[in-house]
């Protein structure tokens, strides 16, 4: 089971949100044309278009209305990562340069503000009112998560709720947004656009917490950029929180990680402790965990080839090892 | 005459205006907490409320409607100065330490994003289609003004084109959108709402420009901020471009401001060099020359209190002296 196959039936409109990615980012202004051209090269797994478009199935799909929904929450996810990797001081992403270590700091808050721009164009093009207030709502909630991520940097006595809260900020929302507003521009039945908005939330923590136990556990090779850069950047994730209830391994963690100025040696320790420790299965578990709880929600929805295809997604992306 | 006067007829609005960003401002989460509060703090002339207000007058005013466009301006306004301030490397504005300054660049990036965010949440309350238009399209233009603005940065080869379209990104287009948005939600006559559209882009000319003079003639008590400023952040503007137009002044400039690091000695010859060229007095002629554009404009609107006062407020931002 491949992305690519689940993919397939959307072929066609994937690949008219692309071109319109492009034509939405394309402009006179030299360094704005290469740091988007970098970042459409990079490409990415394009999820929350799909979920827009596979949630658009249960109602009335027209692929010109939900186009423009697909469109700007994917540039507002790519706003989002450019920011991001300013704050993770992220040089590699999907395997290629990011705009902050291609270009600078600058360069990248100021291209993540034109792509968030270019999504505000897009949402102009939405006739609905709701779906403004939820993408504006929806952007704010990003940037709080953001700002905690900051604020909770290194901080190695945090809880799972303020974990959770960040990840539902950083992921999980925007993915719960993408099936709702699919949905809503399709006319979906309210309930069961209740039931997809869930949905998404749920895939969307599993999704989460897969990629941060893949920090650990992954290869550079397959996760485009080197493992273990959460616990280098202090950046508190799931398996982490987990190894640390064991008070040993808290305090050799805080002792080696105390800022961004550890050495290659102590922080491999740290992440083999953390490895060893039994946390990865149990963030795994949680993962599952959420996984099941969406499937249970698709289970609510009509019996089609859209709900068979986000139940593939949502496998795929709770189970995968890249 | 000073803008305390000019206001006075607005004070009601204009108090209401800051208790509306306050609360727009206000969240649980206490790093934003705390740069909101520094930003409301440091104040400013808030002239784009004062121009969304007045240009109302020309029609149906309503306040609880145009405030909506005036918050969103500003707070627009004001995320792209937390953005300024990082490209800057500023520490002070308005004799106030900027967020990038007291906390750091992640911080000030994520503020300014906040920032952006709620402007979006006041924007969705405006119900006309063309302001949500105008806005994204004024959104994209600052930013690309802002990147233009790192890209010219020690660039001592630019024309007074890309100054001036420089200029136009960054102040006048949102103060000729503050004057043509407060006439458009309040019904003012079409040919009126250009007039005043018009008005606001030859005011913000003139004010930047004012404001570029001010860079180099003004003093730290006044600014709020060191003079000098511009060109040791390599920022040419209008002085000294005016300057260069002497072939002996442009190398003396581009052999000693090569980068950053150009020592107070060498910065303070520079301004000298600047300053007795009579680039100064010519860039105040232009300023005047863009003020006298706008007054014109004014010219061909009903004559009326509001008009009386957008008339003092130009001559004002064009004419003042901090």
């Amino acid at each position: 089971m491949n992305l690519k196959t689940i993919y397939a039936s959307l072929r066609a409109d994937l690949s008219l949100i692309e071109k319109e990615m492009e034509l939405s980012l394309c402009t006179e202004e030299p360094i704005l044309f290469q740091t988007s051209k970098q970042l459409l090269k990079a490409g990415g797994k394009r999820l929350r278009p799909v979920f827009v478009l596979l949630s658009g199935k249960f109602g009335d799909y027209h692929i010109d209305k939900i186009k423009e929904v697909a469109v700007a929450l994917e540039l507002i996810h790519t706003a989002s990562l450019v920011h991001d990797d300013v704050i993770d001081d992220a040089d590699l992403r999907r395997g290629e340069p990011t705009v902050k270590a291609k270009w600078n700091n600058q360069t990248a808050m100021y291209t993540g503000d034109y792509i968030l721009a270019k999504a505000l164009e897009r949402i102009t093009l939405i006739e609905s009112q709701e779906a403004h207030i939820t993408l504006s709502e929806t952007i704010k909630e990003v940037t709080i998560g953001e700002i905690e991520q900051i604020r909770d940097q290194f901080n190695w006595d945090q809880n799972l709720r303020s974990y959770l809260r960040r990840i539902k900020r950083k992921t999980a929302l925007l993915i719960s947004v993408s099936c709702r507003l699919g949905a809503l521009v399709s006319d979906v039945p309210k309930h069961q656009q209740k039931h997809l908005e869930r949905f998404g939330y749920f895939a969307g923590m599993s999704f989460q917490i897969t990629d941060d136990i893949l920090d650990f556990v992954g290869t550079k090779a397959k996760l485009g950029k080197p493992s273990g850069g959460d616990l280098k950047q202090g950046n508190v994730t799931l398996p982490a929180l987990l190894a640390m209830s064991d008070p040993y391994i808290k305090e050799k963690i805080t002792a080696t990680l105390k800022n961004k100025n550890t050495n290659e040696k102590e922080l491999n320790e740290a992440l083999h402790l953390i490895k060893s420790s039994g946390a990865i299965e149990c963030s795994e578990n949680m993962s599952n965990a959420y996984l099941h709880k969406a499937q249970l929600e698709l289970s609510n929805l009509p019996a089609c080839k859209a709900r068979q295809s986000l139940e593939k997604i949502a496998e795929y992306i709770g189970k995968r090892k890249f």
